[in-house]
């Protein structure tokens, strides 16, 4: 990381020209960026939105579209297929899904108005079919609407919260719709008069005094002063790109390969940092290896090296993704049946490491001692016989017997198998996106959204897909009404 | 936290008045304080130590006062006792203590500098009886000197350097040396005539441009400006009595109850990133239920509320209670046959939780499904007889059958044991003891040793009893030296 990635301020008595200006100035142009922007437009602001790349898109962009709303009764999507979901039991697994870093306000701002939010992005144009698809599933193969998209239906969710479905997928053949909202948004950004300046890249907040009143942006290997009428907003990403900010703030993704982003390089932290924001939850990511694919899979069993179970496997996959870095050594194995087995996703690299005709014989291949694996799946298919799972809770219909042989375990080795990751911590910020400082102040002029905060996503071992974009796409409009309607 | 934690920088610009001068201004007098003076004294410079207690101590002073040292054939008290610890064995362990948060440049500087260290901390006067006591003991009880301290002697340590014990004790009858530790410090600091300033606390460092160039005190409700000529070290140590930045950068601490330390609220951490430093590792910290008193318990076997082993329990007392609070639920058990149960110790607030004249029956009482406990005893016990533990790898002497009823399940419960903890996150510095900036710079003037820091205790997962002091100490010389012969 050299010098230039600290982005020190720059004193306003030292800009030496002023070449821009907008009321609202925001950098990054991902699903954060476009609803500030959006927002702050609808405010009656003047906007000038920078983007470093040369379109926008962000990690939003690389996303599936999908946005985790639910309470107030339900969407009509999650009315129709039978969910009621009260603002109670919504507000709760949020809180739920943040563990020891949920931000409760946020929650329960979010939980009372996630079914305005659903109604303001159809407005802008965003499509649904409006069906509900049942089921384990990343995301939906066809163009389906709801799914079940994190733990709700799984111990100690479902004990604590009524589940119900609450990720809302926007209507896009497969995978990748996440390009599709960005591009109805850009359009809806661009409608309403937002200057768009892409391949510009923001070095440096301005300061007078202590409030943020512009940015310097580097466009043509010249740096551009821009200033900031009434706010500038940080939307720049997380940092699971910046392999110095990772190994000194989240060390623990070096177990694994495969960031998932754009250009997520912690700039927007860094900014927020050199005016002295406070950057929280740095340690948290979320990490998912898609082994519920196909959908058989998703009865499989997980046990550790020591042929241990260690979680109720009807949770999220990114939950129980996250637990599997928590086990001792370097891998953990998925145990099939004949029933359950398809051939493997090739995305997820799941090698075969042991096949037999019992389970003594697995473990046998697999170099465990007697009665460990073996142990554990006739504990395991005696009580899931039965309806139950004493140990961890796992719950019907995935709980489920593995005792029609052959029988095989996969291996999903933390350094060869595919864990996707992103980083979850950033700056600390209030429910009207200002970036909060040490003492608990918003610092004047300065507002971020998305990954370069700490929002709803804000601990791994909870994410629930549609997380991200849901605080992304609510936070962003907040941080944009908020900058737009600053003094 | 109010706003006045901000700890905002002063311009130089703007002091009133300088209140008192020296080269070195120190902010702390543990012994990572007393350390940094007595070299920078030694070093020529005109040294002010500020302490907001009435006097000297810092949780070093409650600490046993043993300091980690090794490499380089050994100490004297080590090779006496026959252990020639290699300074490659010794820096190997060190990195490993550190995990995924190892700072490698220090401990390689360490690793060469111990020795030579030991040699100081005896010039200082430092006594140290100079035996060495077999077994496993959190502190000893006598005024013994050489204790294994760690996880040396367990896999995964062991298998990776050579072991050898290097926890070397301060001679005092007891536990508590560190305050003895801190008294003949603090003789040597006054002997060496720098002057201390008690009831003094920093509430913002000066900056004259870049360069930090002094501090305010508040000392008798007044604010005091002092000029430091060539330095602020800051010495203050860790945040585990700030409750909001605990919640905000280490909640996992929020499982249990009892921090350790002083006045331990993270002012200097926060005084570093208002300058611009950059911290680091926050979410780790150390825990311990002292679990192995009285000794024979060192011999029992964890299980979580599944009745699983989850370590080798013959690793360092601290590393196996972090472990434990990585578990699922609020609770675990201390698994122990009649051979090996005595009162335990009250301080650790265990309770007898089960029962039985087989490990069938503890199983039963404590609620367990059948074939959980039972059967893990029933594995340990079987590959114990035989000298293995094919799950954990833990090693003999620990390693023994539980197998002489009655036998006895405690309760160590997050909420109502006893878990002591302490922080180990902080500012980022050079071996020399600069605040680096994010951009990995150092900050011009200022300096930091000590739990305010991370360095050598830097994961929780790896801490060894005597790591801290060994840092305190050690990169506390480094720092008041620097800062001494700074420009």
């Amino acid at each position: 990381m050299s010098g230039a990635s600290l982005h020190r301020p720059l004193a306003a008595a030292d800009v030496p020209r002023w070449d821009d200006e907008a009321d609202v100035v925001i950098l990054g142009f991902g699903a954060a960026g476009a609803c500030a922007a959006i927002e702050a437009c609808e405010a009656g602001a003047d906007v000038l939105l920078y983007e470093r790349n040369s379109g926008s898109g962000g990690a939003s962009g690389l996303s599936g579209g999908e946005i985790y709303i639910g309470g107030n009764g339900g969407t009509e999507v999650q009315r129709a297929a039978g969910f009621d979901d009260t603002t109670e039991a919504f507000t709760t697994y949020l809180k739920m899904a943040g563990g020891p870093c949920a931000d409760d306000a946020k929650c329960e701002l979010y939980g009372r108005e996630a079914l305005n939010h659903w109604e303001w992005l159809k407005q802008q144009g965003v499509p649904y079919r409006g069906n509900y698809l049942p089921g384990k599933h990343i995301e939906p193969v066809g163009d389906d609407t709801l799914i079940w998209s994190g733990s709700e239906a799984a111990a100690p969710f479902c004990d604590a919260a009524t589940p119900a479905p609450r990720g809302h997928v926007i209507q896009y053949m497969g995978w990748g719709g996440g390009r599709k909202l960005i591009d109805i948004l850009e359009q809806r950004v661009r409608d309403l008069g937002a200057r768009i300046v892409t391949d510009a890249r923001a070095t440096a907040l301005i300061r007078d005094g202590d409030r943020v009143v512009g940015a310097v942006m580097r466009i043509d290997n010249q740096d551009r002063y821009v200033r900031a009428r009434k706010g500038v907003i940080l939307a720049t990403g997380g940092f699971v790109m910046n392999e110095a900010m990772r190994r000194k703030y989240c060390p623990l993704t070096y177990l694994i390969n495969d960031p998932i982003g754009d250009k997520d390089d912690g700039s927007g932290i860094n900014l927020g940092l050199s005016v002295g924001g406070d950057a929280i939850h740095m340690d948290q990511f979320f990490t998912t290896c898609p082994w519920t694919i196909p959908e058989p899979q998703a009865q499989g069993v997980f046990v550790n090296q020591q042929g241990q179970r260690f979680i109720n496997e009807d949770c999220y996959h990114g939950r129980v993704s996250r637990a599997m870095l928590d086990q001792p050594g370097d891998r953990v194995y998925l145990l099939l049946d004949s029933k359950h087995f398809d051939q493997p996703f090739d995305y997820a690299r799941m090698t075969i490491a042991g096949t037999g005709d019992d389970w003594e014989e697995v473990e046998r291949e697999l170099g465990m001692p007697q009665a460990t694996l073996s142990a554990t799946m006739n504990f395991y298919n005696d009580h899931a016989r039965r309806g139950g799972d004493p140990l961890f809770d796992k719950r019907a219909p995935i709980l489920t017997p593995l005792d029609q042989g052959p029988f095989i375990a996969l291996e999903l080795n933390f350094q060869t198998s595919y864990f996707s990751f992103f980083t979850l911590g950033g700056l600390r910020t209030s429910t009207d996106g200002e970036v909060l400082d040490r003492g608990d102040q918003p610092i004047a002029g300065l507002f971020a959204a998305g990954r370069c905060t700490s929002g709803l996503p804000a601990w791994g071992h909870g994410y629930s897909s549609g997380l991200s974009l849901a605080d992304c796409s609510f936070f962003g409009r907040q941080a944009g009404r908020a900058a737009a309607l600053s003094a």
